[in-house]
């Protein structure tokens, strides 16, 4: 079906179709002006939004649109989750090309869906508009958490240890083996590797263990690549900081592809982005409390490094004890 | 200044330079992974999203920066206006291409910042990404409205009247004018009507003053047009409605503007879209409190017709009590 025959009226019945209002404070979603949700005095409302660029954030080349609008849901649900909050209620807007195939905007819907059902989000509104050559999706979230218990970047002190929530640079080879399928790797490896960069998860479960400690201090999810969002806490809080290279999480599958592929996999442990795992920061004497209860909620917390003064910098332990430098580096889209 | 020589870092630093945080439920705006509000029991939360794109909303042709920025607040902001409701947050989603100068995103920011002072709205985050070819712009927006207060565009019901807060047509003429600078007309309605379409203003102040009449059954903007969103009115409602043409609200300077432009004035009343104004509808009993109301806070209000049952449609009085049917018309994205 083309999009001309649709009209912009159908599209949107057709998009918003089988989407449901099923939260309680739903007072009003999809079909006015605005949304209207009741909210409680005892939460904090946590509000985000994300835009994706075709060609720039995602290639239809690789991904399906289903994983399209999956990941545009799953960048937005990781900033509530780098809160230590819980997402709820998103607007979607969508700048769309007329030689898209409405098929493909149902696909993008459909993943739109399945993040939202798996994260617990009620889709509410949002706004359908041309953009002539490319799509754009910008996914605007709110989300709740205790008053009191949203955990910013900005809290660290030197002393803290330094953890992250699961192995890194996996989205990174992923997106690697997208652009090169000659790579030799075994069909399991390729496999999971491109789902790590084509079908992210948001760490909302690790979060929320975390923001109920009480005894995190910095809290950031790793949209960047993790030698940035390093940069953003230590700035954030006025600290430094010392990474153990030996003690950064790496899953195997990774190294493998970065072996067969030629490439540093420290490139795309440091600044690969995109991997969504959370990292951050807590009191020495809290550390064992925080291991136990991500333990407990079967979440994965690793050990990475330590919050340090702020002249000491960003830097990194090679294995033979040797320090060097830990750049910002990572993609800048602005930057030539 | 290149843009590129600026850096995405740098880039978001000069663009939140001014943004100040100063609703005291703001706990925290920009610099983090989302903002974090206070929201009290006895309210309803609005949120809202608009997306606009260089080409498509707007022109560098006609618009300088600084109204593209403001015309993006006040499009969602105008959103919350028809529910009733006041706006208090938004988060500015920024596609930019590499050739756009500093500049001119300095001035896309300088106009967000205006209607923001203007409306009362904190701007508490967002997101600035690449976009190659053109600008994109999407504000995402949240409100409040007392408990039980939002009004909807479903309440109209067979017999009440129908009014417009405002003379209709102007931002239509404006954009005419834009695109056609050969119309001979004098420079005080040139200006007049293109600021109607560069430089709208979106009708809190009237909106609030309705939610607070209690009497009002329906309420919409007029984005699309005023008889799109009487068609809007009237699906959502479940009813039909007569409006007169000779009561609808026009300026001199549209009428001179289309009469020396050889185009029908109702042309732009009807389908031009863009005046944000609001229509509603209110039961006839309630339409002398409306009216001291609205007059006692300065807000212009027109009666131009009445709901009728579904089955009598949407029609239109002429003067000479010839009526003729109303069609939705108007502008359609993905009409070819």
């Amino acid at each position: 079906m083309r999009l001309s025959s649709l009209g912009e009226f159908g599209l949107i019945e057709l998009l918003s179709r089988d989407l449901v209002d099923s939260r309680p404070e739903v007072i009003k979603g999809i079909g006015d002006d605005a949304a209207v949700l009741q909210v409680g005095q005892d939460k904090w409302l946590l509000f985000t939004a994300d835009m994706l660029v075709e060609g720039v954030h995602f290639s239809f080349a690789y991904a399906t649109p289903e994983q399209v609008g999956l990941k545009a849901v799953v960048a937005s649900v990781s900033d509530i989750a780098a809160m230590g909050g819980w997402p709820m209620h998103a607007l979607i807007s969508l700048g769309v090309p007329l030689h898209i195939p409405v098929e493909a905007l149902e696909g993008i819907y459909a993943g739109v869906r399945r993040a939202a059902r798996e994260y617990g989000v009620d889709i509410v509104g949002g706004d359908t508009v041309k953009s002539p050559e490319r799509l754009v999706v910008n996914v605007a979230l709110l989300g709740e958490v205790e008053a009191g218990r949203a955990i910013y970047r900005s809290g660290a002190r030197p002393g803290d240890l330094l953890f992250v929530t699961g192995t890194l640079g996996n989205a990174a080879a992923g997106l690697y083996l997208c652009a090169h399928p000659e790579v030799p790797v075994c069909p399991e490896t390729r496999d999971f590797l491109r789902r790590a960069h084509l079908e992210p998860r948001a760490r909302v479960g690790a979060g929320r263990v975390l923001a109920k400690t009480g005894k995190v201090t910095a809290l950031d999810d790793i949209s960047d690549g993790l030698a940035s969002e390093l940069h953003e806490i230590c700035r954030a809080s006025g600290v430094g900081c010392r990474i153990s290279k030996p003690a950064l999480p790496v899953d195997f599958r990774m190294k493998k592809a970065a072996e067969m592929a030629g490439r540093d996999p420290l490139d795309w442990i440091l600044y690969g982005g995109e991997d969504f795992e959370l990292v951050f920061t807590a009191p020495r004497d809290s550390a064992p409390l925080i291991q136990k209860e991500m333990a407990a909620h079967n979440e994965e917390c690793y050990l990475i490094g330590e919050i340090l003064p702020a002249e000491d910098g960003l830097s990194m332990v090679l294995g033979g004890n040797e320090v060097i430098p830990l750049p910002r580096g990572g993609y800048d889209h602005f930057k030539d």
